[in-house]
């Protein structure tokens, strides 16, 4: 049987084609759009908003909507991010409940670290290959593609940091962590499928 | 044809392990004592002196002789375990230079970082099967194992860190990370072997 693959990523890594690959290969759900939308529904919150605001705490949600607005959340009363962080924590255990999947970012990992059959996974890469994969995939001037790379690392690792007791990219997280850019995006492909399947 | 593999790694991870079973996988040098046979033929520091000092900078080596004692070595004048490593950074390229091999430790992935036909791993591992690992193997208690594990990461990232411009453990300073602990000896030697021969 295959296991759940939780991916972490870099922006830039191909970490999400990575992930999208290994999904193919073994047959396993591969959730996206999916987490996203059903944690709308179990938050509440407009699809648009959660798509925005769900993998990065940005200095101004934090400051205009988690300290300023709260919600209700059962007995709680909570900052807006911290509120997607909940629901969304809830749809990747329903989701990761119904057997072996693939599950890129949003924390994963930690979430889902008591599964018995999970698989940790962390790419990474050097800025110049990031950056290159952001020019082609993402239609980017390289400028602005370092810029947002930048940008990325510093609010995934607050988003990360933040909802769990661990450090973004810290090797402790992580059963494998691969260089994407060095190893290539199928033979990353090639060493989690090899591990998912064989064990 | 094989890579050049250098093997970072934490005490009890088995990193030594794993470079013995993939060098004797791939039919390929496994270069250990032989490098400190050489670095001390080169440094004309004595055998017995260069294995306890090769790897570490302990705060004793650094004060009593680094700061005290210093060698002439070229031009320069340096503290002794500067001269080791600057001789044991000699013998590394030329046993490189001969071809593909397996190194642990010694800063080899910085050492052949400019090397085209480099693979740089890092193996660790979480406390547990360090702990594990250290008393099934080199027969310790437990409390000891413990005490020894986090006394060679402070050494091992102090002499890291001291003589690459790098962090010892860094994502950035390796290809592919592995937490044997997780994925076992074998596997880890399979990845190596695969990503090794595969090009």
């Amino acid at each position: 049987m295959s296991k759940i693959i939780a991916i972490g990523r870099e922006l830039g890594s191909g970490g999400r084609t990575i992930g999208k690959t290994v999904a193919s290969r073994l047959g396993i759900p591969y959730y996206d759009r999916e987490i996203i939308d059903k944690t709308a529904e179990e938050s509440g919150l407009a699809i648009d908003f959660v798509e925005s605001n769900e993998q990065k705490i940005s200095s101004d949600l934090l400051y205009k909507f988690g300290m300023g607005m709260s919600y209700g959340y059962g007995n709680q009363i909570m900052p807006i991010s911290n509120q997607i962080y909940r629901a969304q924590m809830k749809v990747i255990k329903d989701l990761a409940d119904k057997g072996p999947c693939v599950i890129v970012g949003r924390c994963a990992d930690y979430i889902l670290k008591d599964y018995e059959n999970l698989l940790r996974v962390f790419i990474y890469s050097d800025i110049d290959h990031r950056i290159e994969h952001a020019v082609r995939f993402y239609g980017m001037n390289e400028q602005n593609a370092k810029k947002t790379i930048r940008k990325s690392d510093k609010e995934r690792a607050r988003h990360y940091n933040l909802f769990t007791d661990n450090t973004w990219g810290d090797r402790s997280n992580y059963d494998l962590m691969l260089d994407s850019g060095y190893l290539g995006l199928d033979k990353c492909a090639d060493l989690i499928c090899y591990l998912s399947t064989d064990s």
